[in-house]
């Protein structure tokens, strides 16, 4: 049973969950991480089908949100991001112009109400496309003192968006955005 | 601009960026997450036309993966996950079964080799798709003190899986794994 060959580039079929809602409906001045969101208030509405399956989430502070940034713009492979001044390798950054637009966001849960999340310091722009929802757990999430990279020593201090990294990317229909 | 409607369940266009490689070639006996898989080493190898994306990943001491687990079992939504005794929803759990079966590992970085990073504390099987890799940064990813919920008080100390939640998913091809 050794390892596959598996074809890069293979299509995944990965599909929405759910749809999370906020007051961020373009991406300038949407906050660029949680972090630079506090008191943001949003809602994730989780599909019916899957409302059994947050049971137990309301005891955890914090739920990590993975999601489809369908608004981001082509992938480029170096990009000035928001938080400093100079050229960087895409990976080495958080910017949303990756060849899987998928973004990752720890956000507070504020309370549950059925197949609805409330949550706080919601850094998504509205509408977004959900794919999944994993509890926060500190003893594997929580790395304080891990060295940082360019993000350590960085010259900018943008807290919101632009628009730089989002324009025209084509959804699943075909339609641009 | 108000927020578009989506289809939930629509399809997403998502596409393996590269492999991981590790020694972890079947789910029992595979760490359950990095933090239960100290040293154990692996490499990410991705694919050529993203290599100039990697520039400055190396000055980071963690990353994140983002793969999609794909010898996961079907969606299940509730589970007796490996680190507690008891029933509960899949999305208070990190158990593989999920609706998109995405995993997500800050693992360390130990170097990087043109579009090869070598990483330690590796949880991942070998041949996993990869979907992304952001930079590890703990003003926006570690909260040392956020609440666990079940974790804080759960029962189970298995630190490695024993096959419950891995068997014939379909692949993209329709080949079971």
């Amino acid at each position: 049973m050794g390892a596959r060959k598996k074809p890069v580039h293979a299509l995944i079929g990965c599909r929405t969950i759910g749809t999370i809602r906020s007051r961020f409906v373009r991406a300038v001045g949407t906050p660029v991480q949680p972090a630079f969101a506090r008191g943001a208030r949003g809602q994730v509405h989780v599909d019916e089908r899957y409302a059994a399956a947050l049971d137990d989430v309301e005891g955890f502070e914090r739920v990590w949100l993975i999601y489809w940034m369908d608004r981001a713009g082509p992938f480029e492979p170096r990009v000035i991001p928001y938080r400093d001044t100079r050229v960087h390798g895409l990976f080495a950054t958080r910017a949303p112009s990756r060849p899987n637009p998928i973004g990752l966001s720890a956000v507070r849960l504020v309370r549950r109400e059925g197949n609805v999340l409330h949550v706080a310091d919601v850094d998504v722009l509205d509408g977004t496309p959900l794919l999944d929802i994993k509890p926060y757990v500190p003893a594997f999430d929580a790395h304080p003192a891990s060295r940082a990279g360019w993000y350590d020593v960085a010259g900018g201090a943008r807290k919101t968006a632009d628009g730089r990294f989002h324009a025209f990317r084509r959804g699943p229909t075909g339609r641009r955005r």
